[in-house]
C-alpha cells in the first residue's frame, strides 16, 4: 500500500487559504502571491498549463514534480470541487475543465448524492458520503499500490492530519504575510511527534517542510 | 543611529510563549522545546550560562552570537520583567540575579512607577510610562550608534512590528507544533513589504528567517 499525503502552500503565517476573491478575480492577489514560486516551477507549467521549454528548474521544481509523482487517488472536500460555489448544479464539473490534471480516481466529500463523472485523461469523480477514514480505506483500494492525497480544502486537511492518517506532508511556505483566511497549523500540538521533520529553502524564497512518518 | 532589532524564538505554528508553566516547572516543558537549540549553542552557554568549552558551533551559534552583538539598549514589556508576577514587590529585581545579562540600559514598560536599578555589569533598569514610540527614542539616545533591541512579550513585540519601527526581525522557528500561546504573526498582514527575508536552516532543524530593512 502507498502513503497518505498532504502537499500545500502557505504563508509564513500559517495560512492555507486566502480571502480577498472576487468576481473579477477569482483566484485573489493573495493567491498568486501564495503559489507564485510553484506556478513558476517548469512542471506546473507543464503539467498543468500545459507550457513547455520555460519555468525555474531548482528546488521548488524538485518538489512540484515529487506533487505530481506517484498517486493513485485523490480526496478533496465539496469546497474544493466547487460544490459550495455552484449548489445543486448537476452540470457543474469542477474548475479545471473536460482534462482535469489528475488522470486517476478523484473522492469528493460531500453530502450531495451524485452519479461519478468520467472524465478525459483517466480522471473520475466519485461523491461520497462516508467518513474520512472509510474514504481512505476505498481511496487506498483505488490507489493499489500508489499514493493517495488528500487534496483539500484546509478543514478537510486538518481532519486527516489530525486523525494521524498522514505518512508524509510537504508544506511549501511562502516568505508573506496574509494576516486572514484559514490556518493550517490549528489544533495540530504536537503534531512532528512520530515523524522526521526536514526543512530546505528554495532560490525564490520558499521554505519547504516535510514531515515524513 | 543603530538598528531597531528583534530576536525571538517561535514554534512552527508561531507561537512565541508557551503556557504549561507550574510552580514546579517555572519555564515548562514546551519553553524547553521552544529554545532547545538555542540554549545549546556555545555562546548561549559561555554568555547565559557561564559554562565554556562545549556547545554546538554551526548555524544556531552563529544567531546566538549575533543576537548578543551590537545591542546599546533593550526594550522589554512589564511581563518580561516580572512586574506581573510580583505586583507591587519593591524589592523584585527580574529574573536574571544580581549580574543580568544585558550591560546596557533596559527599559521597562510599566505602569508601575519604580525607581531605576543600577544592577552589576552595566545593567540599569528603568520604568517608563511612556508610550512605544517615545521610549524608543529615549533607548536609541541611550544606546548611541549602536542597537536598540525589543526583547518581549509578545503583545510589546507585536506592537513595535505593527507600528513599522522595528529594522530587522529574525525569528528562529523550532519545528514543533505547539498548538496554544501566543502568536507572532497576528494582525501583521503584509509586514514583510520593505524588508529583504532570508532564511537558512540549520542542523536542528531550526529554520532562521530573518527580516532586515
Amino acid at each position: 500500500m502507498g502513503q497518505v499525503r498532504v502537499d500545500l502552500n502557505i504563508s509564513l503565517d500559517g495560512y492555507m487559504t486566502t480571502t480577498d476573491q472576487t468576481p473579477e478575480d477569482p483566484f485573489g492577489k493573495d493567491w498568486s502571491r501564495l503559489v507564485a514560486a510553484y506556478v513558476a516551477t517548469k512542471t506546473f507549467r507543464e503539467r498543468v498549463l500545459g507550457l513547455s521549454g520555460k519555468g525555474t528548474t531548482g528546488l521548488d521544481n524538485t518538489y512540484a514534480t515529487a506533487y505530481f509523482e506517484g498517486i493513485g487517488a485523490e480526496i478533496m472536500g465539496a469546497g474544493m470541487f466547487g460544490l459550495h460555489a455552484h449548489p445543486g448544479d448537476s452540470d457543474w464539473q469542477g474548475w479545471w475543465g473536460p482534462n482535469p490534471p489528475f488522470g486517476y480516481p478523484v473522492f469528493v466529500l460531500t453530502h450531495e448524492q451524485r452519479p461519478t463523472l468520467t472524465m478525459e485523461g483517466g480522471t473520475t469523480f466519485h461523491f461520497v458520503q462516508t467518513p474520512p477514514k472509510e474514504t481512505l480505506a476505498v481511496a487506498q483500494k483505488a490507489a493499489g499500490d500508489l499514493d493517495v492525497r488528500i487534496g483539500g480544502g484546509a478543514s478537510v486537511v486538518r481532519s486527516y492530519l489530525a486523525a494521524g492518517l498522514v505518512d508524509r506532508l510537504h508544506v511549501g511556505t511562502a516568505p508573506i504575510l496574509l494576516g486572514r483566511g484559514e490556518r493550517l497549523w490549528e489544533d495540530l500540538r504536537e503534531f512532528e511527534q512520530g515523524y522526521k521533520v526536514t526543512s530546505k529553502v528554495a532560490a525564490s524564497g520558499t521554505i519547504h517542510v516535510t514531515f515524513q512518518r
